[in-house]
């Protein structure tokens, strides 16, 4: 299995797709056409308008830019697009004037389209990158910004931080926003309409407002190994709680020395901080797709309440002992119970529970996590701490973490005893009994398909396609091999693993992290569509179910049967 | 979920199935009936001559005996029966000779059938014991016995150790054996032709001779929560070593120490006896489901390559610890290898390996076992002491063990490196990479239905079929649900677990032994054929795939799809 750093994955990934290509990496400065924020274009006002001012001339300026822009991945994706890009000439030979057109946002997003044009906002400068589409590096999810601003999806590509990028975009401006919008988007996010919580990521795609809950596209979900923490899906219970970070404190009870209150600075100072890699996944993952066979009770989500990141914090078994845990206080101890500052109007709180023998092993690495990605808690993700139990269900990794309790039993909570359990698909709302199935800690295997898109098409004359997508195993059983079918399941073939290099082989039992994977799959002569399917395996050996209804049930959680997708095969233009 | 001792698994079960029987349990002494060795039916040498003596009169006497002999599931089982059944008349009314029959082995093989009669032999004597075979509580098991000694089967079941069930048998003495097919009944076991090795069941389905592979079978797997040794699956991969308890030594390597030899009396003396109840499976059981796919290598195992037993033993962990393993150790070593005294033609010894974590955990409770269901180790489970590592794949479990070594490298064997292990359905032996997968350790989710069997029948007036099986999981994870279906999968019922209750609730990530279960599910109107099926569930809620297909692999390993069975509805006769 091949092994990326994390900051690689992107540009990894693009190379693998089109490591065949044998294009030549000249490079040509483009100084020379860069006229600061003066630019010949801002009088092209249409989608395609700005066509007129392309030629020839400029293609090995752009060819260069695309390779300075994203590294030799971004060269090798133009290949793909060069016969249908025509190319600006030199801005220089072009009038210059000095009053920019003024547009307001509501005209800005009605452009979202190559139809309509797309246009995009940067620091209050209006740019239609209509044409840009086709040259994106990182493909057609550029579309994602339009009609809107750059800033949040460039903050999830450290390639965008590149000094050549601006350069390539301030070729596109047409103009700039007006004073009233520019303050209007610095101020507000319209897709948050309640006051006190966080603003989010424009590109998250939301189940839910209050609480807030929402995924990332599942087309960006695989493009990094860390999920960055903007678009990490979130799942919250209740509103997000605002937490002073000075006056936090942590209680800890059921030790023999009684209720211990813990700062933020000692949980920091006092013990040693530790860094894994986790892959969260919510329990109703996927839950759309047993929606299809029979209605549940639960966000709709798609394929992406799944995310990975790396969490620092002190360990919970470290905690526990320096705080007076010791075995005779586990002969009668068999749960630790978490309970978040977010609550509910009665004043209760969000809780749950983990079994003692996963927060007191070695090997169980919980958390009390104050960082994510090598940074502070956001607030949707608990700041300032979360209990992070890889491998268990997201419900248990509670969030602004409150109190732990060492118990002999489970959490008393609604989200322990009577949600987030699994049934048998013939128990309904009439006969369930939330007391007969066991609360879900470690989750099933799991994989998805995040390119191509159910819907979308391939060209017969590319002879294979391209698949992408993820797989994860709770209860850290690692990832062994992922299978994928372009033909519903009758042929398979296996895909690469991609994972993290920071670390060497995951220890067995410990392997928190999710896997992406890619393969490509020539095309079946003749197939006029593709049903294309994966299915993971992982080192307990145990797989997907191949079908949905059989393990159907009536909160929806649990959804790992074989993902499936089904594309087009289009026939080339002649 | 109901808890059983073991001992009372089979009556229990019994019960259940016939819990809503309102038989009276009166019971008459036999006494007056029974006649010693003399018998006046040795007269009766035909199939179903011994009708002739039968009356109703003796009715209430064969109730009795019926109860006596297994209890009040006896009595009930007999219900089920007592239309069809004829009784005989007090012996004392019948001329009496001192002169038996006398009969060959020959004979007596002949008659294995309800048509051919059905006879077995007892201590030399030669029973016809056809009449008794509708009454048996044990059902038609008892056919297993027909043609063939009895000896075998009673000692699987303690129930036959009654003097009542003795007293029954006599009834049915119709002969002795001649003095050379006795001598020759005691001496040899027909089906093993190989010196040296153990003599083994008779009931054992052989799937090899040489070395010796064979299951129970499959009617009976599920009688017992324990399967007794003699039953117990066996996979031997070459002939079974002679050891002598008084020379054996068990090497350890790797440790600072050196090579440390370990006598079997120190073994037992220096370390507290541990003991767990934990099943047992071959990675190739149901492997013959996969041959029906495609041909695959291995052998045919049906549904019974698996069994469940307690091991009495010293703690490997603690072992490991006494003889001077320490945390440095670990920094280097990561796997944990065995050499079995089984050896090829060449000299070299059967092989495997664990991770070092599971040797070394608490919690992995991995044995150097020198008890089986209390009792020394049988030859063919490895006497004097086998490694017993609960959760992991039969083939890690090494038997006759004389090595053990801290290594920081795997096992090199044929068995670890080249065998055992899980590969895609596209995967063939041209292109097979074993090193691309990792050997089998934990075994995945698995069940399967012991009652009824593949093309028998069920009465339509009975209403409802009883269903029965096994579940289990791999590394400790607890069956917690079994889903059955009699359509094929398109509804599901919940089944009634059933377990030890030598132990509380098996702590998380130590449930190493499997699940019974059973359930009672109404025939649907007009069905003709019933398709039954079973799927487990487990608490990390991995559950098995639909179908074989999309899991067949070219060694046949790792068989776990869905267990089908088809049943006819035989509609009553008038």
């Amino acid at each position: 299995m091949q092994r990326l750093k994390p900051s690689q994955g992107l540009s990894q990934l693009l190379l693998i797709r089109s490591q065949s290509s044998r294009i030549s990496k000249g490079i040509i400065p483009l100084l020379s056409v860069w006229d600061g924020h003066l630019s010949s274009r801002w009088r092209s006002t249409g989608g395609h308008g700005g066509q007129k001012y392309f030629n020839n001339n400029g293609q090995k300026f752009r060819f260069a830019l695309a390779g300075l822009l994203a590294g030799t991945g971004a060269v090798l994706a133009y290949k793909l697009h060069q016969s249908k890009v025509q190319w600006a000439a030199s801005s220089a030979q072009l009038p210059v004037t000095s009053s920019p057109p003024v547009y307001t946002l509501e005209e800005v997003t009605k452009h979202r389209s190559l139809d309509n044009g797309v246009w995009v906002t940067y620091k209050g400068d209006v740019y239609d990158i209509t044409e840009f589409v086709s040259m994106h590096p990182g493909g057609d999810k550029i579309l994602l910004a339009a009609g809107g601003a750059l800033e949040p999806y460039w903050a999830l590509y450290a390639v965008h931080k590149e000094e050549h990028v601006l350069e390539i975009l301030s070729e596109y401006k047409i103009g700039v926003l007006n004073p009233e919008s520019l303050k209007r988007q610095e101020s507000t996010d319209p897709l948050d309409p309640y006051s006190g919580e966080p603003s989010r990521h424009p590109a998250l795609q939301i189940n839910s407002l209050k609480p807030f809950n929402a995924e990332p596209p599942a087309s960006v979900l695989a493009d990094s190994y860390i999920t960055p923490s903007a678009i990490f899906f979130k799942r919250n219970h209740l509103p997000v709680p605002k937490v002073d970070p000075e006056t936090y404190r942590l209680e800890i009870e059921g030790l023999p020395s009684g209720v211990v209150s813990v700062t933020l600075s000692e949980l920091k100072s006092r013990f040693p901080k530790r860094t894994i890699t986790a892959t969260l996944q919510c329990a109703g993952n996927r839950r759309s797709e047993m929606n299809k066979v029979k209605q549940v009770k639960g966000l709709n989500w798609g394929i992406a309440a799944i995310s990975n990141a790396t969490w620092s914090g002190a360990s919970l078994r470290e905690v526990l002992l320096h705080y007076g845990f010791t075995p005779e206080v586990a002969i009668n101890a068999k749960h630790i119970q978490f309970e978040g500052l977010d609550k509910d109007v009665t004043g209760a709180a969000y809780g749950a529970s983990i079994p003692l023998n996963k927060a007191l092993s070695e090997e169980g690495d919980v958390l009390l996590a104050y960082e994510m990605n090598g940074e502070d808690l956001p607030p949707d993700h608990g700041y300032p701490v979360r209990v992070v139990v890889p491998g268990v269900v997201g419900a248990r990794n509670v969030k602004w973490l409150g109190r732990i309790v060492v118990s002999h039993e489970e959490s008393k909570s609604h989200w322990q005893q009577n949600d987030y359990k699994g049934f048998s698909p013939g128990t309904d709302w009439d006969t369930v009994d939330f007391k007969s199935a066991p609360a879900i800690q470690e989750l099933p295997i799991q994989s998805a398909i995040t390119h191509p898109a159910e819907g979308s098409s391939v060209e017969r004359g590319d002879e294979e396609v391209t698949i992408k997508g993820y797989a994860w195993s709770g209860g850290g059983r690692e990832v062994v091999r992922v299978d994928v079918s372009v033909d519903g399941g009758n042929t398979w073939h296996v895909a690469k693993l991609y994972s993290s290099d920071l670390g060497q082989n995951p220890a067995p039992g410990r392997a928190w992290a999710w896997k992406l994977w890619e393969i490509d799959v020539p095309l079946p002569d003749g197939a006029q569509e593709l049903e294309i399917v994966c299915k993971a395996v992982d080192n307990s050996y145990n797989t997907q179910p191949d079908t949905v209804g059989p393990i159907w049930n009536l909160r929806g959680v649990l959804s790992n049967a074989w993902h499936r997708v089904k594309v087009k095969v289009k026939d080339d233009q002649k």
